[in-house]
């Protein structure tokens, strides 16, 4: 279980992780989190908001790109220095999302690798995107 | 349960959320995302990594921001556009998290406003800090 | 993060809470618990049971009024002295419940103040109602 | 899976649950019911309380009771329809908690039981008190 090192990866290397969103995924994100805002937890105060129901966090789907960069590129033995993120469209409960990245930058003398992020509905419809920074290990 | 409109916002204007992350917290996240980063949920790999122990998920405090801005600043009905983050230093398994945010921007014309954000461990040491992005309820 | 005392309190003052109940609070409720009674686990049983589905426990909604006694009113720093609960009808996976209190008796001399406590589903139909008593922080 | 009727119940009948208390089971809790009062989620506000550390939620200990009856006496079928609850002393978490009922009063043309209620920790300090009213099973 040890991620690539800086000089095993090359620009535009990409990986990725999907997975179906369920309300339990929702629930238990509010009770880790403390995030009981209507939007995500109450369906009566959701069906009069912009959305007309309940959406998953936006911060949810983020740490499916963390689960990206942590488990697979450039995996295990990373550590996460920063992140970008902009969320562009709701995730509702049984959305499925596709979080990936891909190696667009290389600081070899500095050990510092950026990534472009993304994570896809399964409408193909981008919900969040942004750039990640990290020091692969060594 | 609505919260402030751009217009009940001012400048300096502060909110914070405290909990302390139990290794629960952090399993539920990893069993939620996916992310089963062995720095997270393998005590045997960790002994050997730079941490010495099983830390949390960096993108798990920043939920705890998610609730801040969800929850009391600006509160209900808020929509997450966008958040940087830097993560400064390791969160353990027992490390009391005070996630805050600050309004630094009103930008009444286009509805959006932006807030500092900050997560601070028991010991006063900052372990993640950024800017958020929002819009808050009409 | 501290309650409101005794002296700021006012008899009619209201404060509540909502949240919709999910198929995994009930399930996750039950594992804390120990509550397996198949009225909340067993869909097979549950149909030939007096609600014909399965029910959420009638103490996890004791719960909301809980968090409403302990997070708004008073707040942080009470402690809860008693509770007096009717169970009026169930509450069926996917209902809204909003929980709420209402300061019906403050005991000055003493630092006691007695809730009415009420939860009402999306329907406006009351499933608990009851009173709490609770000593407000100092 | 079946309890008792009424005509199979008898006076001074009892039945008990235990179990220990982990952090888990006060996160979870706080996570099903919303109730991220700090003094059960929030170690360093809980260390200047009046407890010294964090403690499980009262309501918690409550669900225990429900366990009882639910699963035991008088068992799957009963419809409960109240409890009244005094909280007597906090419980830590670590602390192994036994839930007792025992039937006080047989109402037969009713089929209405009334059954004392209690929960001790594992030094003997009785922690919750109180009666439930059930319908048992027919």
């Amino acid at each position: 279980m040890q991620g690539k090192t800086i000089s095993q990866l090359s620009l535009g290397e990409k990986a990725s992780f999907q997975k179906t969103i369920s309300e339990s995924d929702v629930y238990l994100y509010a009770g880790v989190t403390g995030d009981f805002n209507p939007a995500h937890i109450n369906q009566e105060a959701a069906k009069t908001g912009p959305f007309k129901e309940r959406i998953a966090h936006g911060m949810l789907s983020a740490g499916l790109i963390s689960a990206v960069l942590g488990m697979y590129l450039p995996g295990p033995g990373t550590i996460y220095l920063g992140q970008e993120l902009k969320f562009c469209a709701p995730v509702r409960i049984g959305d499925t999302i596709l979080a990936e990245a891909e190696v667009i930058e290389i600081r070899a003398d500095k050990n510092i690798v950026r990534l472009r992020t993304r994570a896809v509905n399964q409408e193909g419809k981008t919900v969040l995107e942004g750039a990640a920074t990290v020091m692969p290990p060594k």
